[in-house]
């Protein structure tokens, strides 16, 4: 699968569980897994998925924008870089955010998120 | 230097570079760099720097909002993700823009970006 296509399939996989199953997310992080989460840090599978369960919105729907990527080097990792719009419900406006991941490989052949950053950008 | 500090100066060095010097952005690069500017991807600390000092403005000026910083890996390296302000001479209002770096340590005891992506977010 070219990188394109796999961080594409990614972002479409994790913003959809986000908006329908958050703590579903647990799957994708790992105990050595990093969230900063509009400067908040975080670690591990746990921590991370208490963080997003317990964010002051219930109902969100993400639209995304732009995904980028670039592999991160010998470990076979793979940096994805995505813009897009955050509706939370009740709110008349979108806001907008900004997001990366580094998604590292399993011995499973699959990816889990090692690094996330996540920023509004209040337009 | 703990991790933040050294991204905040980082990123002061590079946003001041590229408004005074933009040519001079080419030490922070190496062969194996990538950048990916509003998605059109470049290898190479020359190509890079031939991309960036080929951008349709010559005044600019960066403002920076937010700067996270995540340690990559095993291999030493930072993840940097940066959002900000970008004023274009003669140009009303600032556009919006996010950014990552992931820099990698040199034998030197020094770093070098060996990925960067940048996207404006258009208000």
């Amino acid at each position: 699968m070219d990188p394109d296509a796999l961080s594409k399939a990614f972002v479409d996989h994790y913003y959809s569980t986000f908006d329908t199953n958050r703590s579903g997310l647990s799957t994708l992080y790992q105990e050595s897994s990093m969230l900063t989460f509009e400067g908040q840090k975080t670690q591990g599978s746990q921590n991370i998925v208490n963080k997003l369960t317990s964010l002051p919105f219930d109902q969100c729907k993400h639209t995304i924008t732009t995904v980028d990527c670039q592999p991160s080097g010998p470990s076979g990792g793979m940096l994805v870089f995505v813009s897009g719009n955050l509706q939370l419900a009740g709110e008349q406006h979108a806001l907008k955010f900004s997001q990366m991941f580094h998604l590292m490989p399993t011995p499973q052949g699959s990816f889990y998120v090692y690094n996330d950053i996540f920023r509004l950008n209040y337009a």
